[in-house]
């Protein structure tokens, strides 16, 4: 090991899963712990209160499971809500369609835009610099509150898991605010946690947009840093979903710059629900 | 933490992934060394010379991966050759369908075997006392050799990681004894690493295969305790191969009896190669 390396850790039950490196920033901030640590295989990571966020190596994973199989789907997508994503990730992913026009970022820790800007900044890139994002330091639950109805084009819930303060994003409420804000053809496209980590809240994310939204599906790939390393995301709609749209030039371009996604591969990841959870949602 | 509970990690490069339980067996055979943890949310884990080889937790997301894309895509399925499996896990979802006669199981440690009699019932079940298993404790390299041409309906390569002992394995020479043995409308099934964590010999082991037979085709999907969590399972075949064929009612029955697979979780598992390997094997 070299000078200055130390093994952190996050803890999930009776297993745990380590990085080594260079620890480069640590600090609580008024809502969590912040650690960015510098490693050599996974590249530099951040960790907020015990629990790997994204790594250089394995962030893509994340994001273009998060924000392609909702972009792509949708016809009109210039105005765009992004809750939590203080790496800046979701917002780059977002900004590679040319009718993005604005993204509302409303992340409620400031340090970890800061830190995220300064330590992080494969992530972000250039984003950060980009006049149509616009940053907001809010509670999400008090920025869809007072947002008019049918304003957002596409909503992307980007938080951590359930905790004091990000509960509520993970409520029934919660998700019928999204869809008042959201447009008629509008799409919301949330991270819905791990159907074997965290499988109670999973079921809980599926069954209650189910109930509030016409149209929802649900998708499930791989997140290695995460617990389980199997991760899932949520998409819908106040009208059906389609996710076979027709094929313009641009997305194709936009497959082509990702790592992970393609509309093939999300059109497998479609169909990896496991057969345990189906019996248990059915 | 509980009195005799400890962590035992798998290291992987500057990641490392742990269990905390006790130890019910530790000991190192002629090949390597063989470690038994009680845990309490993984249930039994079994690790070989440091890797993590499968847990009750999570032993079915590889073990139905493995075998139930071959066994429900070919007719014939009397005779069947696995290649390792010394855990059970295999043989026992191979059992599920009625016609399996015989299965040779070809493991290298007869301590591998006896370990998971005694340690992880759980896995191998009524496995160990069916009639139709045999047990051979025999290097697979040598195995194949001695077979005749045309001999088995399936084959399944249930290997650990390449090391000293098992890199033959990973062959062109074993893959084509394999091509050799196998029936003409049959089937070889082989564990082909991770993507992400082991790129070069997946993508040595897809090439390899492609060359070699007919027909072949990769699925991803998740094993929890290996590293990067990300898996795949590559089938291969000596004429076309139909993942589609006409579901019987033993399929379907033997669909219910999985935690994981389904026919539709199948498809979509074939869809999920990371855009980033399309990009480096085309």
């Amino acid at each position: 090991m070299k000078r200055q390396e130390i093994w952190i850790d996050e803890y999930y039950k009776d297993s745990r899963f380590g990085l080594r490196g260079k620890v480069l920033f640590k600090k609580t901030s008024k809502f969590q712990e912040i650690i960015i640590l510098e490693t050599e295989y996974y590249g530099r990571a951040l960790m907020l209160d015990g629990c790997w966020m994204t790594s250089y190596r394995d962030e893509k994973y994340y994001h273009e499971c998060l924000v392609h199989p909702a972009l792509s789907s949708i016809e009109k997508k210039s105005n765009i809500l992004i809750i939590g994503g203080g790496d800046g990730g979701t917002a780059r992913e977002c900004f590679k369609y040319s009718q993005v026009k604005n993204i509302d970022l409303v992340e409620i820790d400031k340090e970890v835009i800061e830190v995220s800007k300064t330590f992080l900044p494969e992530i972000g890139g250039n984003t950060w610099n980009d006049k149509r994002l616009s940053i907001h330091i809010e509670d999400g639950i008090k920025w869809v509150k007072t947002k008019k109805e049918n304003y957002y084009d596409a909503i992307f819930i980007d938080c951590s898991d359930p905790s004091e303060f990000s509960n509520l994003l993970f409520s029934e409420n919660f998700y019928n605010e999204c869809k008042r804000i959201l447009k008629q053809k509008g799409i919301l496209a949330i991270q819905s946690e791990s159907p074997e980590s965290f499988k109670n809240i999973h079921i809980h994310i599926l069954k209650s947009i189910k109930k509030i939204f016409a149209a929802s599906k649900t998708m499930y790939s791989f997140v290695p840093v995460y617990p389980s390393g199997i991760w899932s995301w949520t998409f819908a709609s106040n009208q059906e979903l389609n996710f076979q749209n027709p094929i313009c030039e641009e997305i194709l371009k936009i497959e082509k710059s990702c790592d992970i996604w393609s509309l093939n591969y999300q059109n497998g990841a479609f169909k990896m629900m496991p057969n345990k959870i189906i019996k248990e949602i059915s």
